[in-house]
């Protein structure tokens, strides 16, 4: 089975964006507030919305896609706390309708209502409905609700701590995705996005979270940002720190996806990174949606770069595409078995 | 000729420390205002600074460094426009008297007064200054003044637009690097920096900047930042974007160095970055000082792991120690060539 850890629903019927609109038109003049939450797109229109992921996983060969709204949609800079809300619930009951819809390709995970400088604690009542209500499984955590003035504490600060004592108790796992920026020195999926993921893992190794919360887990998207590249100087920079061994001090609880669009890019992350902590991933519809006219195939068709990496064994692969998936996503492990699929062997 | 496009002075006498003090406490006591810019710094003192660089030149087997003040002191973001004037004319002043007293070893760069919010124009005399009188062949330009909360206008904009002209006008490259952070989110050396380099180049992929100034030079060190191990998404987005091939659109006009401290990443590099683009450099004695326990031997002597790099011919070799850095910074080219150094053979 191939679990694609890193999808998001870029391919959203016109409605929602309307309703958007609504919305935020909404503050300015408050008769333009649409009257109803309700969008009105039926189930039909749902399915047909999906239907390039369908093909995508059919014809690059993976089975189940952990789905979540557009990263850039969440914009948790934009209007208020309660529009923040209003808007996330809406976009989370879209992905569950499209998981009920089509449980066998899409598994939920869900936004949440942050707001800069509202405390991360407002976003438990969603969390645990979306989880414990709609069987979500996973969450994207933006770690710059500013939309790139970086203005909230980093990840460490206690501020943080609420959403993860949450995050432990329903076994959840977060996945660290900013969103759009408002910055202009920040291209959202050509800076802000590889920035923060860089961002995080340098907060993590300056912090001590995990001995706080030894059983909270981060993905980190695309590849991990520059962390594979200068693993190195993260290496270094953790040992002149006098910080434990990386593989000990964050490494048990960090995992990175293959988001990661060339064949060297993911031949040094599987050369750097052990194989335990790399989930297959591909944001397809996503960052980059072209084909590469060096190989003429997608750019973001991430399974084949895997696939023609030699040095990977059989146990290897498994792990990269459904093992640690199962391991780092729990609930998404006892659908699978609920739902008769073998229990993947964990190292 | 081995030549270290990038290596910052970090080893300055405490002397240095304690005007820097003595000035920024002249901002809230006038009192404690330094009564002079003399340092009282001799130049046996100051040969006796930098000797650890230099036996780390002869220890690791390189010629000359491109020598400029330390990049995390700059801190433009510190103080008042004046503070950043006679702090940058301070520093550059003690890197000139070393590159004097140790010419086969040092050749300098320079930092500007940069301050947020003050157009780059305030820097043109400087600029000029340690060009013309003082024979810098090079420059550090800092694309966020504001240490980490990104307020000033991206590269591309014509805010810049003067400095450029002069930067063109006199032949000097610009080393695109951030200085200290004061954002609480970004770790200097582990994130802000990395984040600088790989925002700097999205910033060049939106714009059209080499249009306006076909000769403008801008080396990003630090390897590029994030950009080589997400070559595949940089090419993707620019083909969406519909600007013409990298090749073209950036890359005769940027160069990455080889900060990259460890063999699979400097592996990556010369695999995807054209050997015309790359310069040899290692910032030794910077934000990575220890020795990797995995080789025994320093994460910066970055010539170690060029060296074992199979797939570089002669030629590639070549190009990345000497003869890039030689058209890059056409005053240092001169300066060797008036030296008796033979012409480096250029591509």
């Amino acid at each position: 089975m191939i679990i694609d850890i890193h999808g998001h629903y870029t391919t959203e019927p016109q409605a929602l964006h309307m309703f958007r609109d609504r919305q935020l038109a909404g503050l300015a003049d408050a008769a333009r507030k649409p009257a109803s939450t309700d969008l009105g797109i039926s189930d039909e229109v749902l399915v047909k919305s999906v239907e390039p992921q369908l093909k995508f996983q059919k014809d690059r060969g993976s089975d189940l896609t952990i789905f979540s709204p557009r990263a850039s949609g969440m914009a948790h800079h934009v209007g208020s706390e309660p529009v923040s809300r209003q808007w996330t619930t809406i976009c989370n009951d879209l992905i569950h309708r499209i998981c009920r819809l089509l449980p066998e390709n899409f598994v939920a995970a869900g936004q949440l209502p942050q707001f800069p400088g509202v405390s991360p604690a407002n976003c438990i009542p969603e969390l645990e409905r979306i989880v414990n209500e709609l069987g979500f499984v996973g969450v994207n955590l933006n770690p710059d609700p500013t939309g790139g003035y970086w203005t909230d504490p980093p990840l460490t600060d206690r501020y943080w701590y609420p959403i993860y004592e949450k995050l432990c108790e329903l076994e959840v796992p977060a996945m660290i995705h900013v969103s759009s920026s408002c910055n202009p020195n920040f291209h959202a999926t050509g800076a802000h996005y590889i920035n923060a993921d860089t961002t995080a893992f340098m907060q993590l190794i300056q912090g001590n979270l995990f001995k706080d919360f030894p059983t909270l887990t981060f993905v980190i998207p695309h590849g991990g940002g520059a962390v594979p590249f200068h693993w190195g100087r993260y290496r270094g920079m953790s040992l002149d720190m006098k910080k434990p061994p990386l593989a000990e001090h964050v490494m048990k609880n960090v995992f990175f996806d293959t988001c990661v669009y060339h064949l060297p890019g993911i031949e040094l992350l599987v050369k750097v990174i052990p194989a335990d902590n790399i989930l297959f991933a591909s944001e397809m519809i996503g960052a980059v949606k072209g084909i590469d006219p060096e190989t003429g195939h997608y750019f973001d068709d991430t399974k084949r770069y895997i696939d023609q990496v030699s040095a990977l064994t059989e146990e290897h692969r498994h792990k990269i595409y459904e093992g640690n998936a199962r391991r780092v996503y729990p609930r998404l492990d006892a659908l699978l078995t609920r739902r008769g699929h073998p229990a993947a062997a964990v190292a």
